[in-house]
């Protein structure tokens, strides 16, 4: 690394992904998680997720604390707003996701930031969800996401990036590609 | 409606759902709707979402509270831990859709809930967001979510309900059907 990437600090630790790297290389078993979050009904179209616990390392493993999201319809909907609604949530996903991938990749650069913002927005024709045209989808027409980012860099190099990090972003790739979602009812 | 449907109490009102979509099929303009998200990074791969204000009805609306979501990595990625990870955030989405979805069908059809509780899993080989190898997906492999209901209703109608809330899911379909991203930097 150059003498930039040595002082460069966003918090987080890339010589230990590096070695995580490393080390799942040689041992692809370790590499298979298995994410989870728990639901349960409050009232109307109020409901409430928790967060907790995950597989992956080859075993059981615990956040600090549970993580609860309250998620629900807005007035407008003639629902009670308790919480933000499911499609918003999925936009807060994305956004971290990519934020995150963005600190990650700084960090590896050497590219010290000062500060990060993103703006998403999601168009949705509700005549989906309404089911009153079956032409319409019922998620997203489609999403823009605007960063605006001060760092000690180029706009080249705060462009790169951002590339970077929606080349390997998670929730960027659950979102663009189609995922199966098998659903069951004990 | 038959007499069971007007005892059912899910906290759902149906009558006015049924009269947007009423409204919004004479007026599809209205049901054009821009969901939006704020994010701001923290340090790390620590971030902060904010959802506060929406478009849709012809005009800006407003959540009655901003709601926010902390996100975060875990400490086996040498992360902090002050939220979430953005995959499990998607999983809470996906979860409260369903779940919102299954309330309203039951409220429509007189089926009076009890108790509904998911669990969801979403498998993950992290050799894809880890560059390790090219032909594993940075997302989930795939994802299962188990519904345990107790309703004033048959198995069958239970699994009826379940099958309604996801073909009408807006999150179902974000994650199940390929969406457009457009990331841009100011």
């Amino acid at each position: 690394m150059s003498t930039t990437a040595q002082t460069a600090d966003n918090g987080v630790n890339v010589e230990a992904l590096l070695g995580a790297r490393e080390a799942l290389s040689q041992a692809p078993e370790a590499a298979q998680f298995t994410w989870r979050a728990r639901n349960e009904w409050v009232n109307g179209t109020h409901s409430r997720s928790t967060v907790e616990g995950f597989f992956g390392l080859g075993e059981e493993q615990k956040h600090r604390a549970p993580f609860t999201f309250d998620a629900d319809h807005p007035e407008i909907f003639a629902s009670e707003d308790h919480g933000a609604t499911p499609v918003e949530i999925v936009l807060a996903g994305l956004a971290s996701c990519l934020t995150a991938g963005i600190a990650a990749v700084a960090q590896h650069r050497g590219i010290q930031l000062r500060s990060v913002k993103a703006t998403l927005e999601g168009a949705m024709d509700i005549q989906g969800i309404l089911g009153i045209d079956p032409e319409v989808r019922n998620g997203f027409g489609g999403i823009t996401v605007k960063y605006d980012i001060d760092a000690d860099a180029s706009p080249e190099e705060i462009r790169a990036l951002v590339a970077q990090s929606q080349k390997r972003s998670a929730v960027f790739d659950v979102i663009t590609n189609p995922t199966n979602v098998s659903v069951e009812v004990n």
